[in-house]
């Protein structure tokens, strides 16, 4: 993984500083068109928020390029300072992160479908007849006792027929086609590495191939998950740290494990949470204060009651970190930055291309003309606009944690 | 032809949507200074652009980069999303579409200037007096009864003692210097390829020599215009289309022969329109509407007229734009976008560097605070400040035509 140019030179400038809470509200970003007058942001009584910007300055940042939709991999790579376009984290491995894995470097992840073979092994259901979730996580710990010498193999339920597995071990590669032949009537394929000359993927496919036929075996009295298909084959690569690109011992705070994942893959420790709240949150905030420079902090549920087009719920998450605001700088961090991945109108029920709203908040602030945080504000902001990828590094100057560049 | 790596990402992300209408004023953008207190724009009565505005949002766009002022050839490759500093289509081929040819793949175009030489065949004038157009055109129709074997040849008059010549067929090469030694006192260098290993030149070369002779024998009787030289040559590369690009049925409404040439570029169809008038422009949209998704619609008149220094004209014009939107808002387009290749102030009577007004009107923009379409009001618009290489994509993000990105 190559860093940016941009990273290159915030690395060879870092130097230790002031610390950084750098909070992430999911989908923040709305949109006040048809029946909605207002954003959600505008109607949420935000006095703590609103104080940062009075006292700071506010702009929009595009997670990743102008008019682009992102997922929230490429959106929490912009926000970690990676070129979300150019660092591409697989599918394969961005579900595993999500299903609650923990990766280690060279492991390698894929998807399982359950599905339904006749006697003649050839795929009736591609889906098992969607079986419940509950049957999913009873299939999963049969799955769970096989043991294929080599390799240690990990196995978590997702949802429905669907589940994810992890090989880990020396020498694995990740190069293999789908078993998956995506249409009924045909029987499985069997792992193949995509390379011949990729001795890790043959050796790899090989021990999927023994993972799968044992797999048939502890499924076979199954009426309905007698089998697995394989999809989405992907190897793990962790991004450079935070600590070697920008010097700071670095902290997730978030709830969902998709957001802790991601924040894992750029060496963040991972900050237990007493509670699924956004004040358990800050509790834990509190609790190790002292031992990083910098706080990733994910709030999940903007963007989930983007995504249900609840309006008012978004409105109350949106209160609810506002009352937190004042926990935060009590701390008196050097810079306080809130942010969002992307833009999740409840009009659209879905992630959009809109630049977000940001504030920054600290002592070296070139304070705005703005006074309240809201999508409007942010536009004639004294941040401007800018990609969010730029965001990282405004917080680090912020906090005095880059040197002059040249002489 | 690269695409440009933003390209590629809209190329992989696209997909069906709604229908876009690109309405390019050109060189609407200008200068209150001066002997002028407003801009064309801020003078002009254009009600029906400022509801675009007031239920929409503006910006400004930078055509190629920062300073940098635009020829027509780059100022629309930036609206059509290519880098308008990477794809750089030749002098030559530029005038060949202005003077009204559709090129094709392979097509080798060069400027022709008529000249006059003495008996002892040195140039004693290179613009042979500055004959004028009509004298021009005759001569063309001389130069148009050439054949040479293995080529087609097409010849068109551009103005006073200027021409274009196209040659057309199989295995032709463009890489060939001028014949014009750019000094009186000297004979017309011989067409020979700028490269001893490029076959198709060299085998160009010696057909534009037989063209040459023929065209001084057909000539000899001239007083004035008895010899050409020829210089800029160019061969044709067809730019990547906007379906395979953009995955945009696309169709071209302009009058010009050099903006339908640019569109035609880009693989978007010509649309005929009975007439010269912008209503006339619209008629076209109208009949249309139906077979396309984007549609570009090219104003000359903007520009004509801020290039004369022709301040009322120019206000006159946009107000007779502004009088068309109600027509073209009434086909509910999913976006109307309205921009300019570049600013050509009235003071300046030039193309100039100056960022050029732009707004966005569609059910999912994010309205910003602005009422009104003037260059002041863009300064303050929810879209901030950008490369018109980013307004395809908007246009597209805008009228859902793009997927997310990442998952």
């Amino acid at each position: 993984m190559e860093l940016s140019k941009r990273q290159k030179l915030l690395k060879s400038l870092a130097q230790e500083g002031g610390k950084i809470v750098y909070l992430v509200m999911d989908g923040l970003g709305d949109l006040a068109t048809g029946k909605y007058s207002e954003t959600p942001l505008e109607k949420a009584k935000t006095p703590n928020l609103d104080n940062l910007v009075a006292a700071g300055a506010c702009g929009l940042c595009h997670p990743v390029d102008y008019g682009i939709t992102p997922g929230s991999g490429p959106g929490h790579l912009g926000l970690f300072g990676f070129n979300p376009v150019d660092v591409v984290i697989g599918r394969g491995i961005l579900e595993a992160l999500g299903a609650g894995f923990l990766l280690k470097k060279g492991d390698i992840a894929s998807r399982i479908n359950f599905a339904t073979i006749n006697k003649d092994g050839v795929i009736t259901d591609r889906r098992a007849g969607r079986i419940s979730t509950e049957e999913c996580i009873r299939l999963v710990e049969k799955l769970s006792s096989i043991k294929v010498e080599g390799v240690e193999i990990l196995v978590k339920a997702v949802k429905e027929h669907r589940a994810m597995v992890v090989f880990r071990g020396e020498g694995l590669g990740g190069s293999i086609i789908d078993t998956d032949p995506q249409v009924t009537g045909k029987k499985p394929l069997p792992a193949v590495s995509t390379d011949e000359t990729d001795k890790a993927s043959i050796h790899t496919a090989g021990l999927v191939n023994k993972f799968i036929g044992k797999a048939s075996e502890v499924l076979s009295d199954e009426p309905k998950a007698n089998a697995i298909l394989m999809r989405g084959f992907d190897a793990y690569h962790p991004l450079p740290t935070f600590m070697e690109t920008y010097k700071m011992r670095s902290a997730a705070i978030a709830v969902y494990p998709m957001y802790r994942g991601l924040a894992s893959l750029t060496g963040m420790e991972l900050l237990e949470i007493a509670g699924e709240t956004v004040s358990a949150e800050i509790d834990t905030l509190q609790k190790h204060y002292e031992d990083y420079d910098f706080f990733f902090i994910h709030i999940k549920k903007t963007d989930s009651y983007g995504e249900d087009g609840n309006f008012d719920a978004k409105v109350h998450v949106i209160e609810e970190v506002d009352t937190v605001i004042p926990r935060i700088a009590a701390l008196k961090p050097a810079v306080i930055l809130v942010t969002a991945d992307h833009s999740t109108p409840c009009i659209m029920e879905s992630h959009s291309f809109h630049p977000v709203p940001t504030l920054i908040n600290g002592k070296l602030v070139r304070v705005d003309d703005q006074k309240v945080f809201t999508e409007k504000a942010c536009e004639h902001g004294g941040m401007g606009q800018m990609p969010s990828e730029m965001l990282i590094g405004l917080a680090m100057a912020h906090a005095g944690r880059l040197l002059k560049f040249g002489a």
